[in-house]
């Protein structure tokens, strides 16, 4: 490969990490994981388990070495909590691009009690601020790629495509003069952890416009699926499925249910419209953000990486249509708009040349080769959430990324 | 007192937070004084130290003891760090009001390197988060006031003037509709600092909406003026007076580069325009907004703290004026626009009854009870500013809050 970058992924051993790690290393680039296996630790902490069976970091890594001869390297260090570790090894490894991937990332577990919340926060603020203050200090040029979310613009803005960039906005000032401003798409973000992606873009904000830094922020739909070309390769890099109340996002949710003879719980008239993308665009909008780097223009690049939208009602028809399933409509206990537009520009990636696997088309391999297959390791008092969103009289409020359905 | 509320003052050893603890304790509230003497930590380590001669906590509350009969009670407490401590004397005092002042609040500081970047990002957002999250885990009613600054926009808004509340912005939509939102101002930060003021917003926004908490976020103008009623009566209660590069605020720098024969250094024209507020109208905008809390209505009480605004040039003259010193216009190393407008609403304190005490009124008391006076103790090697604002190669951005003068 003629333009092989070295690029240190953190939180490589997630379930977008992983499969990005393996691809990105099997263009030829040079792969070191960061990750502090917070993600399996907390599954251990709650009595939870991906449903597909994980191999150890170490099998991964050499499962991948058998399959393809490409060697990738793992460095176990919490990027909120050993900065010197950290600035270390970006001292050592030089990146050309930074890929972070390393956050707390379930809106319902954010939202269990206040050890959750403030680890939220403190773990994806200053894991985030470390890596760019690093890199500034460093003085490396590293292009940043951060993984955002659609979530953090909250689902009200009927009417209003979400761009890609900087929204313009127009603000009346005196003798009746309008100005225009480009400014961050205003959030509305509807739990600790959304919070925390609202906040990590005033980080982006201010490092690119101060330290002139290359950043790309992706803000992604739901991701859904579970293998990619590369994880399918060897059962030892099979990819995590989490179908549990916290972890879970809700087609997981509705396969898990499907398989053990549950109705699907679809709240209210489940005519809330989400973003979508599958595992396998994910990592191929990966490999065309790293290829792609943005100009050194002071703005942040604001990309939407999502390919369909959806009604919750939608999806749950597909499932049960697939898998014979039974659909049973409850209560909404959120506080959130019962039916919803929404409409995202996402023709970066689709210029770039992304052609995506759409969920009519990769639904029945998830039932069959993921859900069907592993349903013997399903652990079924895990599928229902028990977070609720405030202060103990009132279940959950919004949930817009994991829209779960129990 | 008919009305006398507990209330909980974070950072009261402070700059604002003392005279103010005073003044409330003055009032015949329940003062709790809660502060970790970072601040007075920080000048220990840089070598600098108030111009004005500052008690230990117990001394300063000992005196107010002695002159006034009452008691103030202080828990050393770092907020950011020790969350099991706070939450436990937040369950003690039941707080009717927490003020929050306990934030690393100068600019320069925050962009010295690494270590001040990360301190300022770590200290202020888990700080500001833990009281928030402790207020609702404990069900707390507490009312949270917190100082922001008028420095978070970043001085690039001619022709509007800076609204109290949110803002209405117009959002072009479909089918050339026009969609009115009424958002959170939006920032574009110039420093560390002034980003975790950004940041500390969106926790206010999550925190008002999902938790119904009531919170008034004042936004403050450059504080000048040392000394309030209260502070006058013992020379051990007397306030902190900084005037070193990091913490010194561009009217303290004047007055010490008068008092030591040096030049007024004016950057460029001089010509940029910031807000004002005497410190004296500080602590009586804290005892209104104490006294008058927002509604329960799921949003953030933004009101602007500000009295006055001037040009740098204004204020060297007014200064030179007063003491004789000579001006010397300097380039401006800063990127900052030469010349600015600025217009900022005060209508909420105004109709509350504040009647502001002028600059050309106070400055006289200020040149000869506090800068001539202690002129002594001034370490003359502190004044000048050694923090960049960037990689090295280019000197110092823009620093709204401070903007300094030499
Ligand atoms: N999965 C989705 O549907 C989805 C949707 C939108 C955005 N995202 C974003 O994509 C990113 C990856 O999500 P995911 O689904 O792969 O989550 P994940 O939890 O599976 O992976 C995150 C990884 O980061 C690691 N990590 C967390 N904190 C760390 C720290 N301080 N230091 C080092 N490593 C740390 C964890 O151990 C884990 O392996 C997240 O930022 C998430 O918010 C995901
Ligand atoms: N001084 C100004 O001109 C000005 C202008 C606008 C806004 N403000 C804001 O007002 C607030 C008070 O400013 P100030 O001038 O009094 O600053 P200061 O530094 O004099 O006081 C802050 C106090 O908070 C304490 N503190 C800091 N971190 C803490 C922690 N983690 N736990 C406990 N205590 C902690 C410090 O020890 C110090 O006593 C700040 O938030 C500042 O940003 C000040």
């Amino acid at each position: 490969m003629t333009n092989s970058k070295n690029i240190i992924v953190v939180g490589g051993d997630g379930f977008c990490g992983w499969p990005t790690a393996l691809h990105l290393s099997g263009q030829g680039h040079n792969i070191t994981i960061v990750d502090n296996m917070s993600r399996r630790a907390i599954d251990a902490k709650m009595g939870a388990d991906s449903l597909t069976p994980l191999s150890s970091m170490e099998d991964r890594l050499l499962a991948w070495k058998e399959k393809t001869g490409l060697t990738i390297k793992f460095e176990k260090i919490d990027v909120a909590r050993e900065f010197d570790r950290l600035r270390d090894l970006m001292a050592t490894v030089k990146p050309d691009t930074i890929i972070h991937f390393g956050e707390q990332r379930a809106a319902p577990y954010s939202m269990k009690g206040v050890c959750e919340k403030r680890y939220t926060v403190d773990n994806n603020i200053s894991g985030t601020h470390n890596l760019l203050a690093a890199s500034v200090e460093l003085g490396l040029d590293a292009h940043f790629v951060h993984l955002g979310t659609m979530g953090v613009y909250g689902y009200d803005d009927d009417g209003i495509e979400i761009p890609e960039g900087y929204l313009p906005v127009y603000i009346p000032g005196d003798n009746k003069k309008i100005f225009q401003r480009h400014i961050l798409y205003p959030t509305n973000p509807g739990s600790v952890y959304h919070m925390t992606k609202s906040m990590d873009q005033l980080l982006f904000q201010f490092y690119a416009k101060n330290d002139h830094m290359r950043i790309t922020d992706l803000h992604q739909g739901i991701v859904w699926g579970t293998q990619t070309n590369e994880t399918r390769l060897d059962e030892r890099l099979i990819n995590r499925f989490d179908y549990d109340g916290d972890y879970g996002t809700v087609l997981n949710r509705f396969l898990m249910q499907a398989v053990v003879g549950h109705p699907l719980t679809v709240h209210g008239t489940g005519g809330q419209t989400r973003a979508f993308i599958h595992i396998q665009d994910t990592v191929k909008c990966l490999a065309l953000a790293v290829a792609n780097p943005p100009a050194r223009d002071g703005k942040v690049a604001i990309l939407n990486q999502m390919t369909e939208t959806h009604t919750v009602r939608a999806l749950a028809n597909l499932v049960a249509e697939t898998s014979g399933a039974k659909i049973a409509n409850v209560d909404n206990p959120r506080n959130e708009a019962a039916e919803n537009d929404l409409r995202v520009s996402n023709k970066t990636f689709i210029s770039l040349g992304l052609k995506p696997v759409t969920l009519a088309e990769g639904l029945m391999d998830e039932t069959q080769q993921i859900a069907a297959k592993y349903a013997g390791r399903c652990i079924r008092k895990m599928i229902p959430c028990v977070s609720t969103w405030t202060d103990n009289q009132r279940p959950g409020v919004i949930d817009p990324d994991n829209s779960r359905a129990a």
